[in-house]
């Protein structure tokens, strides 16, 4: 029996990823003039992956990373107004609205009235809390937890902190990497929802079993029914 | 009588705004040839309070907010060189080592055995986490709680969470405004630490009464006992 549902934030509740994608085509065209827009994808996951350790996950990490990635790739020759454009892209992604995802507005409410539910998130925490408390679900969750890095030790400390015993505990995410592999490692449940887009550095081959799969929040309920 | 007693993290347990300012004095020497330094400080501390909305508080946003009034201040004639030296001075920031205050290391060690600590830090969450791990502290404290803005509501929370009446609860930090005024409000005691700098957007005026004052985190456990 599943007590506790929880989910993630980013590209299972609301929308994220493709506003990344987004701000990345821009960044693309801010510099197609000059630079190849192959190059540029591969040099910018390089600074953002080199970057995690000093920034984490987030938004002012990733524009931090394009103004870098920005200044090497061009030789400095890069014109500052093309740079304070970024600046302006994090800003925009900062204050975008939060769009919820097909059907989570209708899943969370009924689940709530039946089930403990969590909303365990990654990146950035003045970020992540504007977008809980703009999404308009924060009522929905019994706590809100934001976190660093989504590996079992945390998955650990916040089943222990709400007194919930991996079993009776299911995760809902899109991401293998962050949602599923961790909660399976330490004996919980885990149901995974692609979204259409996963930042390369989320990557993770799926277990052979051992977790379920579904394309839609609207699968969810059906499916826990038979846990 | 006092049962919990919670320690802010940046220049309460460890130096942080002497390395803000060092950055800055970095900051105007490298546009020293352009720019007035009284002008740029203006500039940038408009520029902070400015994007407070955006990027919260946190080394990120700082380097956000330079790199904003550096092209700005210079029309966009600011050599990108520059930009990259202040994204270099960021990641210095990020992992420069955690110094801790005189007295710190032996006052919350004895502390930590009659009485159940908490550390209460606001900032970005991934470099509040790796200051509090490097630190050395962390075994000392109950929780650590890393909040966004430090408000009544942020320490009325908090103290539910732990079941801590506020009557039977001191907090301990440099700022009047986020570890006094606040914690005053919703009935906990407070003891103000004064560190030797204070960014201006942090400044307040202290309370008439209510609250005690000391020069020294060594001072601590005098004040405690008359409590």
């Amino acid at each position: 029996m599943i007590d506790t549902i929880a989910f993630d934030g980013d590209d299972t509740l609301w929308h994220n990823e493709s506003l990344f994608s987004m701000t990345q085509d821009r960044f693309r065209a801010l510099l197609a003039h000059a630079v190849d827009p192959a190059d540029l994808d591969r040099r910018l996951l390089d600074t953002e992956r080199a970057n995690l350790r000093f920034y984490g996950y987030g938004i002012k990490g990733f524009v931090l990373s394009m103004i870098e990635t920005a200044i090497d790739i061009t030789d400095a020759q890069v014109d500052p107004r093309a740079l304070r454009s970024l600046v302006e892209f994090g800003k925009s992604m900062l204050e975008h609205p939060v769009e919820l995802l097909d059907g989570v507005a209708e899943v969370v409410e009924r689940l709530s009235s039946r089930h403990r539910l969590l909303l365990i998130t990654k990146g950035d925490l003045f970020d992540q809390e504007s977008k809980v408390a703009r999404s308009g679900l924060a009522e929905r969750f019994a706590a809100v937890e934001i976190v660093s890095e989504k590996d079992p030790d945390t998955y650990r400390r916040i089943l222990e902190r709400h007194g919930v015993e991996p079993s009776r505990f299911v995760m809902v995410g899109n991401s293998v990497r962050s949602d599923v592999l961790p909660v399976l490692a330490i004996g919980g449940h885990a149901v995974h929802v692609p979204y259409h887009l996963t930042w390369a550095h989320e990557h993770a081959d799926p277990p052979e079993d051992g977790y379920r799969r579904i394309e839609s929040v609207r699968e969810l309920e059906g499916v826990l029914a038979g846990m």
